[in-house]
């Protein structure tokens, strides 16, 4: 994560800076319905801020770990003659890593939370104005969803799964690509954020951020047709976190939005791309 | 690894940048006479630089891994504002870690290779003339000392170990603190690099690189007195390097160089910094 690149310095605090990358990185081991050892922390850090900064991003880095259950097992430290970066590595173990290819023709498409969150701050921020204090946490304090997939893997059926850094469209097209698919996600059952104005959706705004912002680090599984409405309210219960069906696997390849009007179109590749940088289009 | 703090493209190809960080990350397996498994590479790479850079880069860390016998695991990519920057995790495994704080008093301290080599090459660069071509492959090329560690750790009474990456003296320091002793080094009996001019040992710039200069990633350990001398001609048969004995540790805390005269000076904490950058003081 490279200031400028992925964050501002305007837009969070150092803290939140250090939270964030720890929390991306542990996505991946949720992704996988891994259970997380603890994160390596390397830090590249401008001359102005030496001492500080490092504190305070480590610290960031620390409590979420320790809300996590894991530690900071290392890293390492550079003079960095350019911006703040970070790069995190997190470990973590699992005897049976759900991987992203295991979906089949069929199967439906579940996520976790609410999506378009993260994209709607830095769109505020973007715009000049503070963004609404629960889409300020999405992007700044993400919470990895290593319990909830965790739970998943021992309750249901389970067939593929990602966690959503490039939005839905694009995390959906990699599952579906690597099973071997295509994918059909429902427009109306998308589940937003709860800062989106409701006359966002009419514009198509809000639905486009939850598709394309990325950086929500929610799940999105294939479960067997059937296998995950008995278990729904028992997971939203003890976690206390929303979980939507959103979509179809299906033959063929590519990604497919069906509308409320029986259209289904093709969605452009969006999302972030990691060379090109931030896409608002 | 950052551009303009740890290297410089007019120095070393992009092939070479990657061999040498993978080679640094694997040297810190080594140093605990790990099994390495393999790396995860992370670029951070100038938009200039796009599709060429990663690849050169790249094939530079897989040539190493290949030496060794590893793969690129995993790894990220990101454009930077700023310069190129690499950071490289080395993964490995073993049962029996070879940790830095084992040393005990009266313990012989060994070194592996040549030492001040990389400090020579960049001296030569840094005066604008191109370093001898050994000593440029010391910088550039370093063999991180794996299938080496391995050996010591099955035929030698182990006590402590470390890679040279910040100088013969700090990383001296390092083991002895971490030991809770002191160490002596012999000023006479320290390898140094083929390509110093013999005059140079007399002014003491050869000496003065090899014990502050770092990035040699040879290794320094302590071995039990008596306890390496009749396995040295063995280990420099089967690897072709040479095998030294440096210093002895003691009771009490610091680094201290005896020269031919018989005198016994402390050290200045030297080598490198990796916060402040490159010392040549």
């Amino acid at each position: 994560m490279i200031e400028g690149v992925h964050f501002d310095r305007s837009w969070i605090s150092l803290q939140d800076i250090g939270w964030r990358a720890a929390a991306a990185a542990l996505s991946d081991v949720a992704a996988m319905a891994g259970r997380p050892l603890g994160i390596l922390l390397s830090l590249g850090v401008p001359e102005a801020d030496a001492g500080s900064a490092v504190v305070e991003v480590q610290r960031g880095a620390e409590a979420l770990c320790q809300e996590e259950g894991v530690q900071v097992l290392g890293g390492d430290l550079a003079r960095s003659p350019g911006p703040l970066f970070l790069d995190v590595v997190a470990v973590g173990e699992t005897d049976q890593p759900v991987l992203r290819s295991g979906g089949e023709e069929e199967d439906e498409l579940w996520v976790t939370g609410r999506l378009g969150g993260s994209a709607l701050a830095v769109s505020g921020w973007a715009q000049g104005h503070s963004p609404p204090e629960r889409a300020r946490a999405a992007f700044a304090r993400p919470r990895p969803r290593l319990r909830e997939a965790r739970w998943l893997a021992d309750h249901i059926s389970f067939k593929a799964m990602v966690d959503l850094s490039d939005g839905l469209a694009g995390d959906a097209g990699h599952l579906a690509a690597a099973s071997g698919l295509s994918v059909v996600l429902d427009a109306e059952a998308i589940p937003l954020h709860e800062d989106f104005d409701p006359s966002a959706r009419v514009g198509g705004k809000a639905l486009h951020m939850a598709l394309t912002g990325g950086e929500d680090y929610e799940l999105l599984f294939a479960a067997a047709p059937g296998s995950m409405d008995p278990r729904r309210d028992a997971f939203e219960e003890r976690f206390g976190v929303l979980l939507t069906r959103v979509g179809t696997l299906s033959a063929g390849s590519g990604v497919f939005l069906a509308t409320p009007d029986g259209e289904v179109r093709p969605l452009e590749k969006g999302g972030f791309s990691h060379f090109q940088g931030r896409k608002n289009g």
